[in-house]
């Protein structure tokens, strides 16, 4: 039978302590790439996650059980595992059939190791356990907290998943986000964005990946304190209702304001690879290809183009399956480009 | 963190090739006991488990994935798990709310690997693993089946969970049971049979929980060919609707008749401590106490009787809270008994 349990060696071990100190703030498909792609890498990995989800499984799963959701936890659980390939699929498996329909077998370890354990701290390290984690992962806040969305013609969308319904956000326009209750930051996320050497942001859902993160009070107060490399990567595509026409500034933009410090990224890393036409059609309508525009140079960051491309998903014509996630960052030319960031 | 991987010295594993190979044959608590007190020894075990469940959780599973019944299995894993108290917890863990209602942590853990890696015996190997096991737990079948019961008027019962209704089987008798489809054998579980030094059969509920393995073809042939030391542990209660009155002896008859082979049984074990009067009278609706009655000399079996009683529980008088478990066996006191018997 094969060993599930941790398999690092003496000398990895040995050399932990001078390792260096890489976070990844964020949440969802973009964090399991750079987490994906870093984890090949002899450093030492944090990722800060977002708590704000309730859509979907992790939603049903939080309002039954009133526990903290496990859906963006469980993919980067997955992302640094170092487990068998069954163990990685266990724990993405998504059933489509009776009472479990639409759950997911991850998110309902983690909830029900979280009711059985009384907290999601002990959880996680169970979970990481198994899955034999390279790194932490670490939820912003162990508070239930919920995402609002204030459009600009005053409505109020309450949590996240009704906030992801773009046609309304779309027509309105994105006022202000707020969290309520806000929830205190965890202490180890605090710790953890102080003693880094680089932290990451994103890519990511600007509104609902990456800035409930920085919502939570003390984290954007701790991420402009540290003195960490501080480096954002652009998404290869906007979000309708969400980011229409954004340029690679706008998101800066909106990400520095809602920390509170303009010029607070030292790099902005961004795609230059075209996808193949015939896929950005299919994309049309959910959103565009983002571009560095004019505007880019003027922040205080240094900006960074280059081909982050998934290239042999990207040259794929045949986009019926899976089409959201055809255009993607490739994880290991993300990974390289941290490194060569990190020094 | 903690390691959640095999534990085994190296000299545990050295020995293993010499240690005594014990079978234990049935399903449900009266297994989980046997194997929690045999799994201190350094002996050679394995669990042979009834596969006719159809009922609660594991029926839900059945029915909605086409999965083989999980639910027997995990009593098992856990019984001869060594891994932390939170991983025994988290698998024995029923939902009480939602949509996961009435559904055990454990048995979706089992079902989801089996949908994930396609084989059942995979499935079993990475549970095992992950809860670091000390022993094997083999299905008798791999094959779905399901068991009837023809009762003396005439009327079939279809299916486990319709048989475990006693008020029709009380009113009746059983004539007959039987299994359709009847499924074929495992090789492990035969191959196991064989080897063994000592099969231990029972306790647990005679017609749903032992006879059902020895339904399955190969099984009862293969036990009585088998070299092994046979030993009958019998239950502490009757079941109503199924075995009332029965005394020690009752129970040897209906299984040897169903082996196919008289005075097959080497040992049978039975309890000789009589629990407190109070726990009695809170029983006596569901079932009475397994005694040894005139007849029980007649078989060829040796008799041993002696106090397996679990004491701290049946001084309990206060019996509100799970008084279906407070009448049962103490593993140490029935692991040290068969320990007796393999010589």
């Amino acid at each position: 039978m094969k060993q599930v349990g941790k398999t690092h060696s003496n000398s990895m071990k040995k050399n932990k302590e001078q390792r260096k100190k890489i976070v990844v703030i964020g949440g969802g498909t973009g964090t399991f790439t750079v987490l994906s792609g870093l984890k090949k890498y002899p450093v030492d990995l944090t990722a800060i996650v977002t708590m704000a989800d309730d859509g979907g499984s992790t939603g049903r799963l939080r309002d039954e059980f009133g526990v903290l959701p496990p859906g963006d936890l469980r993919q980067c659980l997955v992302a640094l595992s170092e487990a068998d390939l069954v163990m990685r699929k266990l724990f993405n498996h998504r059933y489509d059939r009776g009472d479990l329909k639409g759950h997911n077998f991850g998110n309902i370890f983690i909830s029900t190791l979280e009711q059985v354990t009384g907290s999601l701290d002990k959880a996680l390290e169970v979970a990481g356990d198994i899955l034999n984690i390279r790194g932490r992962v670490i939820p912003v806040t162990l508070d239930k907290i919920a995402l609002h969305a204030e459009l600009k013609n005053g409505k109020v969308l309450h949590g996240e998943s009704e906030f992801m319904e773009y046609q309304l956000v779309s027509k309105y326009g994105i006022k202000n986000i707020y969290l309520n209750p806000k929830g205190k930051a965890n202490p180890k996320a605090l710790a953890a964005i102080k003693h880094a050497d680089l932290i990451v942001v994103g890519p990511g859902k600007l509104y609902t990946s990456i800035l409930p993160n920085f919502l939570v009070p003390g984290v954007a107060k701790a991420f402009v304190a540290s003195r960490a490399k501080k480096v954002y990567i652009s998404n290869l595509m906007s979000q309708q209702g969400h980011t229409d026409n954004f340029v690679v500034s706008d998101y800066v933009n909106v990400l520095e304001a809602c920390i509170g410090r303009k010029g607070v990224f030292n790099t902005v890393v961004y795609n230059t690879k075209k996808p193949h036409a015939q896929l950005l059609r299919k994309y049309a309508d959910e959103g565009e290809l983002v571009i560095c525009g004019k505007n880019c140079a003027k922040g205080k960051f240094a900006l960074m183009g280059t081909n982050l491309l998934a290239e042999a998903l990207a040259k794929t014509p045949k986009v019926d399956l899976m089409r959201r996630t055809l255009i993607r960052h490739d994880s290991d030319k993300l990974a390289k480009t941290i490194m060569q960031l990190l020094g």
